[in-house]
């Protein structure tokens, strides 16, 4: 099953992807896609409904992040030795991970935008897994019984912000629009292994970024049960896995980084595509709650 | 205004600290005290309420987590000088962060427990603060009007999980219990200024951490205004603020961790104490969502 939220942002409404591509509107079976949703319990009780009974959406909406309420965002560095070199980094000797802020989540095809002091904007093509169950001290072998399913991500990165302003790299991970989620999330039986998807990311129509999740150091069974020993990943969490090599700063002569109007089209193997424009930095229409 | 949440795990009730110190029951006044409630908007007309007029909890209950959904812990390194010194790490130029799972969050007095490969774990006493309103490139002098309130929080760490397991400090800061939050959150116009807090730690009845939020590197309002450059805080969203010096690992002559049987008290003026037994560790109890 593939699932989506699709409509204008922040009045999206819950979707299923049918055989022929076709939104389907699950609105009937299900006020929204969150956490709650994709707990392993409540994805089978989905499965049941007949689905091809739902009505088609109609036009081409706009895709949400397929997840509401993401509670948390961890992230594997340095997952693919390639990618390691290429950063001029070991090969880390246990998996290395990080954060991103849930507010960097956006919909798979919004405008990217540039920060204010931004200068080193890079990209990362990744497998995202969304979890289904509580992880707490897993066994890898019982790992990916706990995956929901996996969805498509650009790790969007401030390299600048990420490694030259103190250690800790989350300070050029979280900036709002960084995190392009979607645009569905493929259950994991309908995914079958995660170790064999193909990945790709172009900037301006030029391939930058080859890949397949079979080269991962840390694969997604491995991942989890390292990371359910240091924290509790909970129904509605995701953690993503990892880029492949092709990053802008790896390129040789010279790194390449992201500007205003430059645009990223990647993808993942089942998991569909997503294309974005960087936009140059504003405040205009950011919503500010209080 | 002191808001708390009261009662047992998962079950928790809004409540109002009055002049007494006794907890009176908010529920007919408000469902629960989550990130909307603590929206600078939502409060205001919370203080409109006739506080005095609601019952009294009865009995000693437990205290929660005053803010039910905590987005996310943007947590501030080494931001007394006195604990860069006793980290053996330099004054940074900058403010530097990490963030807190959420998953890790806990009432201010629920036992804390000692992770399963844990050999170094440590406390930390710190100002926290509750935003109220979106931070978004928001200016220095600016910054304390986005705040809605202020809240203790032992920031329980793993030093070897931090430190010696990769480079970036959130493996050994987000397991589960190692956030004890609370018992209220002091309102932002009640507290007054935030640089003149005194906070201390006890472990065990001896006094290990003693300092004031005046001596703090980069102030409230500076920490609040840098961290907005890079990532975009939302109501109910927590930053902590570093912890003056005296914790474990920079004992002389040599180090002090945490082991079960051990207790931890603290506080900060104006925003209650804490009191936390650490707890062998066991998978006996947790919950397991799916």
């Amino acid at each position: 099953m593939k699932l989506c939220r699709y409509g204008p942002k922040g009045q999206e409404k819950p979707g299923v992807i049918d055989a022929d591509g076709r939104i389907r509107d699950l609105s009937s079976v299900v006020g929204d896609i969150t956490a709650n949703e994709v707990r392993l319990s409540q994805l089978a009780k989905l499965k049941t409904a007949d689905l091809n009974a739902l009505p088609v959406a109609e036009g081409q909406p706009r895709y949400g992040v397929p997840v509401a309420n993401i509670g948390k965002i961890i992230a594997v560095g340095l997952n693919y030795a390639d990618h390691a070199a290429e950063s001029n980094l070991p090969v880390p000797p246990e998996p290395i991970y990080f954060t991103k802020a849930t507010s960097s989540l956006s919909g798979p095809n919004d405008d990217v935008m540039k920060p204010r002091d931004a200068t080193k904007m890079d990209w990362e093509v990744e497998l995202g897994v969304i979890i289904g169950k509580t992880c707490r001290y897993v066994d890898e072998k019982d790992a990916l019984s706990h995956v929901a399913g996996y969805v498509l991500v650009n790790d969007v990165s401030e390299r600048a912000f990420q490694k030259e302003r103190g250690s800790q790299w989350v300070k050029g991970k979280g900036c709002d629009t960084f995190c392009p989620t979607g645009p569905w999330l493929v259950t994991a039986d309908e995914l079958g292994d995660p170790q064999a998807l193909d990945m790709f990311l172009d900037v301006n129509g030029q391939r930058m970024q080859t890949g397949n999740t079979r080269t991962m150091i840390f694969p997604v069974a491995e991942a989890l049960a390292y990371i359910s020993r240091f924290v509790t990943l909970q129904p509605g969490d995701m953690v993503i896995t990892g880029t492949p090599p092709g990053v802008g700063e790896g390129k040789k002569p010279n790194p390449i980084y992201l500007n205003a109007g430059d645009t990223m089209h990647l993808g993942v193997s089942k998991l569909g595509e997503q294309r974005q424009t960087v936009i140059p930095f504003s405040l205009h229409g950011l919503e500010i709650i209080e």
